[in-house]
């Protein structure tokens, strides 16, 4: 049994839905960021990062959404969510999930998380002021770049699919227009409608 | 052959030191930041991002070091950079990684990059400013947490080293103290005088 340690909105729907197609035998437990349970000595001694997805597995606790991905690929490996057996292809997987992770999620996080890297709340409203610039920047990049079609990786669903449309969900909030950006758009409608995304929607409201 | 395009004191060394220890036939293209180089339209042919490093294959652009990392450890296996038939190990070692290019550099980041994420120069100078504290935390939570010595992922040297090594140089210049962490310090200094890593480093200088 895997235990999912997840808060709603946030980027931990990802590793949520890789569970759920995986086909895992898991449970969800909900951190409450309103009481600021992620940061609760309880919950700092599961994750010292503070922050979610944490997966608690036999072997101990994983952090990082791509790490966690990845790994229920590995895990279960009948779902294919990602192509060990092809270097290149999981090679571009993972520069995509790197690229969310390092620059899409963090440009997001300058919009609600100034206070990570300034102290001055005159600096965090600078910050908040770019973010339609920068996520919308990261979106182009996904839109041109890194999207292949049908799904981010090309004719094979992956675990890039669920990220993806994690953070497209974001947009809106973000101040960015998915009408820019017609190929996200469509896969993140297309995702939406998938049972297993709904189920996992339903079990998060 | 591969081709890694690289500049100096940026994460692309973790890259040019993991071709070396895989035994890698590569070559490195010394990409000019002083005049900007990284935004010329020759180089944003090659890499929309622009920036290093990347990672030019018979396939194509790989970009992202914790993908260039894992793609060369899968590669060149023989040189065992990377559990790949473990999931727990890889896992850790992914979130490890995941958590340097997404926390560790982009506190780094701050430092010089502030206009990346703000326009306004007083919100640069603000950034700077909490460029000790945020690094020296991510590095407080490598001493604590990941580093499970002697090297970073315990018995086995791994990707993570060179990744980990890296990012290590640049503690000073962000204004931390290595003193505050003793195994960083210790590996950052058993790291350089790998014959391998001081081979790298002279053909950085």
């Amino acid at each position: 049994m895997l235990t999912l340690y997840s808060a709603p909105a946030t980027c931990a729907l990802a590793s949520h839905i890789a569970l759920e197609q995986a086909g895992a035998d898991y449970r969800v437990e909900r951190v409450d960021f309103k009481s600021s349970q992620q940061r609760s000595p309880e919950y700092l001694k599961l994750n010292p990062r503070g922050r979610v997805p944490a997966l608690v597995t036999e072997h101990g606790v994983l952090t990082e959404t791509p790490a966690i991905l990845l790994y229920i690929a590995q895990r279960f490996p009948e779902a294919r969510l990602a192509p060990f057996d092809d270097p290149w292809a999981l090679g571009q997987l993972n520069a995509f999930c790197s690229y969310l992770c390092s620059t899409v999620h963090v440009a997001h996080a300058h919009g609600r998380r100034g206070a990570r890297w300034a102290d001055d709340p005159a600096a965090w409203e600078a910050m908040k002021a770019k973010v339609p610039q920068t996520v919308g920047d990261g979106f182009a990049m996904i839109e041109t770049e890194f999207f292949k079609g049908p799904w981010v990786m090309g004719e094979r669903y992956t675990l890039a699919d669920p990220y993806l449309y994690t953070l497209a969900t974001w947009m809106e909030g973000d101040g960015v227009d998915p009408a820019r950006f017609p190929k996200v758009a469509e896969h993140r409608s297309r995702m939406a409608a998938l049972p297993a995304v709904q189920k996992v929607l339903a079990a998060e409201a």
